[in-house]
């Protein structure tokens, strides 16, 4: 087993560029008889980093995408770094990687998501890339990482960031890289040595509107405890589920007398 | 009640401007009665965009976020889209509104995610917004829309694109920019005439390491099981929640006998 460190060498910012980051995990690496080769491109050049895996090792196995991003502060902080590096860097790296994966009928994908983010806002390229890989047996499956490191240091108590060893997430990184290992499009919260699993929880919601009439923002505030409402939610995996319900709606209205049925039910 | 419709006119794919789609909406607000500007830059030009609104009506209280964006159908094309204009259209024009909502202390900001987003891949804009809007009445949601649109009829047949109304959307974003509406953070389907909403659910997990001991996969690969098992699931709603369950894991550990208990209990 050889491997490929990438690191650009960042600072907590974005900016600045050294090598010793990488470097320090390839001696590492050669320290305990391992083979690695140390690479210090950006992500966001996708294509070199994987031509340099290619031309060193001939095939793609496995690749973590493990970026720098700052916690978020402010607005303005998260943004710049998530969207310039983290999400478009994932994009690239995948891109870039894809074609061989499929052609070698073997990939696996882990991205890093951080928990503010689990619990806010959502993107696409886990479902996508878990989606689209199946078949070639490329997965897709996403971290939330809680460890000491260069990032966290700067907003942790020190004895925090000393007992939240990085040797902790490593493990679920590797296990979801194992060939043995089928899971995919999963998104797991680690850290401390505990592993958790997340998924979506979806009220039964409320139906809205009536018959050949208008639907209004009234109804919508009159519903509102019903449509928050989470006694017998469903768990939706996908979208097709998701659609198929909504879609479903159309009929139940146009029969009439249904109105306030859950769509799922 | 005056608007300011912003619509670059771009095509489904991004590229194009023109000003027909913003004029003909704004058209319909005034045969109404109702007063409209219409607006072509792009959500990339946000500070642009919020001072033509400050220009025109001296303040600004609700904007809604909604640029084009295909379905998923290549990894290729979600990203570009997802990442060049929405993630950053988002951010851009909230970065621009942010400060004069928080002088007037009244904001209410709705993004839109789309369902092959919510049950995949996480961003951060819609938590961290919420959370640092709060003490500032500024509230932010997110709605995951299904509706006929110039977007939806490439991919849906055209009496699906008739039905799914966008008048069956309209309401819910209405009542989510009222000053009544106390809702912040939430994620919401909706279409059809139904409304729902989303929650994270988290599995018990389980503890994989044991003191003074390092942690390895193969721990992590025996308890698989129990760690995707998602009887007596928790409902975190928020990254403290999710820190504090993981950081107590480390003096569980410590006392030891503990091992496999859940964080959360
Ligand atoms: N540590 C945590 O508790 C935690 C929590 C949530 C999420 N995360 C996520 O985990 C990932 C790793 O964070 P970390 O804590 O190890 O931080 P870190 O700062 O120790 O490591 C990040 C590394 O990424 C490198 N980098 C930055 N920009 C790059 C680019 N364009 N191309 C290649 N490399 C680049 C930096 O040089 C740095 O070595 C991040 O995505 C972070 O958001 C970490
Ligand atoms: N219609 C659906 O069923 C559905 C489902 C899921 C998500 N969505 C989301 O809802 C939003 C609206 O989609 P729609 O169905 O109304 O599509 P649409 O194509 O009818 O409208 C999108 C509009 O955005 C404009 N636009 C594109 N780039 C812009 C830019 N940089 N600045 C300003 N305006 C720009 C386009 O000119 C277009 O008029 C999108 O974010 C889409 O992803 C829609």
């Amino acid at each position: 087993q050889i491997s490929l460190m990438n690191d650009l060498g960042a600072d907590t910012k974005g900016g600045g560029k050294s090598s010793a980051a990488a470097d320090k995990v390839v001696e590492e690496i050669r320290a305990k008889g391992g083979k690695a080769v140390a690479n210090y491109d950006s992500v966001e050049d996708g294509e070199k980093l994987i031509q340099t895996a290619l031309d060193t090792f001939g095939r793609i196995g496995v690749y973590y995408i493990c970026t720098a991003m700052l916690w978020l502060s402010e607005l303005i902080l998260i943004s710049n770094l998530i969207q310039r590096v983290h999400l478009r860097g994932s994009f690239l790296v995948t891109r870039a990687a894809w074609n061989h994966m499929k052609n070698q009928k073997f990939g696996r994908i882990i991205m890093t998501a951080s928990a503010a983010g689990i619990y806010g806002n959502f993107g696409q390229a886990n479902y996508s890339a878990a989606k689209l890989g199946r078949k070639y047996n490329i997965h897709c499956n996403t971290i939330a990482p809680v460890a000491g490191s260069r990032l966290t240091e700067t907003v942790m108590p020190p004895d925090l960031v000393a007992s939240l060893k990085p040797e902790y997430v490593a493990p679920l990184v590797l296990w979801l890289c194992h060939d043995q290992c089928q899971e995919n499009g999963g998104l797991f919260e680690v850290g401390a040595g505990w592993i958790g699993k997340l998924r979506w929880e979806r009220s039964q919601g409320d139906i809205v509107r009536q018959k050949n009439q208008p639907m209004n923002p009234e109804a919508v505030r009159d519903q509102w405890e019903k449509i928050c409402d989470f006694t017998d939610a469903t768990k939706p995996t996908n979208i097709q589920e998701s659609l198929q319900s909504i879609v479903s709606v159309l009929s139940r209205v146009e029969s009439e007398g249904e109105v306030g049925a859950n769509p799922t039910a």
